[in-house]
């Protein structure tokens, strides 16, 4: 495996294992089963003229409840972690880990040396003074909200440059990092807009930090980078006012069916409580990938985290999908019994 | 105007002048008129998954008849170049001027100085050895074709870097400086496929190169830069097989009825030569900017050109459309006789 393989390649492993595509049951990419309902009509859309993002942005900002100057898109999370790096040009920063792959690729492209955090062991860690840290919040791949009020305090006091990846935050009840922004000139905060709008096809990441650093990234970024499909799509799923009470009550329906399953399974040894819609898992003798061999039958796909910082092969990521879903894992749970 | 306003934004024209967007003749942008026959969808296409983009780049690859490994595909032509000055990171470029204006700003992003050389008086000046040479070919603002045989052959002599931005090649019935790219190992060619396709809302440009370039700028990229929507529409427009001959006959008619109407007006000194889908024209005692405030009343956008290099406010750019537009601005243009 390539050390910086994500989960998610359905069309593969549809290949792989000879089966068409959409019978596939992809429990390995963290996207959202629940979708917005989405009121226009994609056919009609007029995609001719050059894009214009100003109801976008307006929209965006509104629904994170900061001004547009404080807003920047990306045609992606990725492509907005790449951006900031070469924006910052930092030499070193602190990554609490395990975390999502792309960190980690960005700070080796731009030179960027990297001191590891485990969160898991040593979250109390001093950090280096001046350092560009970096807080995934729930964290990935175990899904751990953090509340940060005292760990920010130590970044702010030490002038670090912070960046906070809050993609799964709507996902929980929790509060936004968005409440430092204001009092915080080195504050960043990313959020990758299609895992909790259900649409990974779709290609929006949105950065957010005082305007005099949006202003200063803006000029760095090329013209029309976001698709005319996906600013459409994006902005019909935040006009959908009851998507996030459906979304959090079939996610709590499938984990709540979930959970039981998993920790009644002598496959599994432990599981990382997860307040986002993935469950890490720590697998008993067995690895991930033997885990992922077992499910080829029922079409199953399943993270192997072996590639995470300070995981191993033992360690494989769950998402929490539809019923129908989780009841096909759940058949195959029972067989080992 | 900010040196690097482009054309194209014909909402906040519809705007200023008060009427619909819909209602706009957008002569500023050189988008294609005519459009491709989409056979698919757009709302039942699965948004959810993260996309593969295989069948895209075989889709492309074969387009051009080159390699999927000499392929590398953005989110839209401006981004291309960013990258590619970013990758090359070189520290003097050559640009053949006027040009598109994201070479200049990309230059100036990326610490590159820049020789310009005019195409229009001094097109046989020496490039300087070991360069990174930019032409753009069919050219903007103006759309002339050049045969470059012997350009290259000195470019290669030299040693240089070369980009042959070829956007714009599909509107004409020349050949591609693809036929190059297997003999030299520092030649890049940008296709962006809005242009053509008729469709500047979808973000997708092509970047080709010898197999071993492609490699290692694929390594510095982020992960899923293209939308799942706009994909589909590109893969969708290449198998229209009569596209092609439509938009040139389209594009040819309205070429027809639109030159003999520039060439009576005395609003207009001197028509540029084009092979393009645009036509470059030096304004008769008036700025470009008085020739946009006299066809507000016909909600006609043109493109003021005088943010080029080269060029001055005398130069305007109108794109050729449909022909109920052109009588419009035929209509204008009677009344100044």
């Amino acid at each position: 495996m390539n050390s910086f393989t994500h989960g998610g390649d359905s069309e593969e492993f549809a290949q792989k294992i000879g089966c068409d595509i959409d019978e596939v049951i992809d429990l390995s990419s963290n996207i959202n089963f629940v979708r917005p309902s989405i009121d226009i009509d994609f056919n009609r859309l007029s995609i001719s003229a050059y894009p214009s993002y100003t109801k976008l942005y307006s929209a965006i900002a509104k629904r994170y409840g900061v001004d547009q100057e404080s807003v920047e898109l990306f045609n992606g999370g990725s492509s907005a972690i790449f951006s900031l790096f070469r924006f910052l040009n930092l030499e070193s920063c602190t990554l609490y880990s395990p975390a999502y792959l792309e960190y980690k690729k960005s700070a080796l492209l731009t030179g960027c040396s990297i001191d590891y955090i485990d969160r898991f062991s040593n979250l109390d860690k001093p950090v280096e003074a001046n350092s560009f840290v970096i807080f995934v919040n729930p964290a990935t791949p175990d899904g751990k909200y953090y509340n940060i009020d005292s760990l920010i305090k130590e970044w702010i006091a030490k002038e670090c440059t912070v960046l906070i990846d809050e993609s799964f935050l709507d996902f929980t009840p929790f509060e936004s990092a968005i409440r430092y922004l204001e009092a915080y000139d080195k504050l960043y905060i990313l959020k990758s807009m299609t895992k909790f709008y259900g649409s990974a096809g779709i290609r929006i990441g949105t950065l957010l930090s005082q305007s005099q650093n949006i202003s200063a990234i803006k000029l760095r970024e090329p013209l029309w980078k976001i698709s005319q499909f996906d600013s459409a799509y994006i902005m019909a799923s935040l006009r959908d006012k009851t998507f996030a009470t459906r979304s959090q009550e079939e996610n709590s329906k499938s984990k709540e069916k979930l959970l039981p399953l998993l920790q009644k399974s002598p496959l599994i040894k432990r599981i990382y409580p997860s307040d986002a819609n993935f469950i890490l898992v720590q697998l008993n003798s067995i690895t991930a990938q033997e885990f992922q061999n077992l499910l080829i039958p029922f079409k199953i796909m399943i993270r192997d985290c072996s590639n995470f910082d300070g995981l191993d092969s033992s360690f494989a990521r769950i998402a929490i999908k539809d019923m129908a879903s989780i009841e096909t894992l759940g058949d195959f749970l029972c067989r080992f019994q």
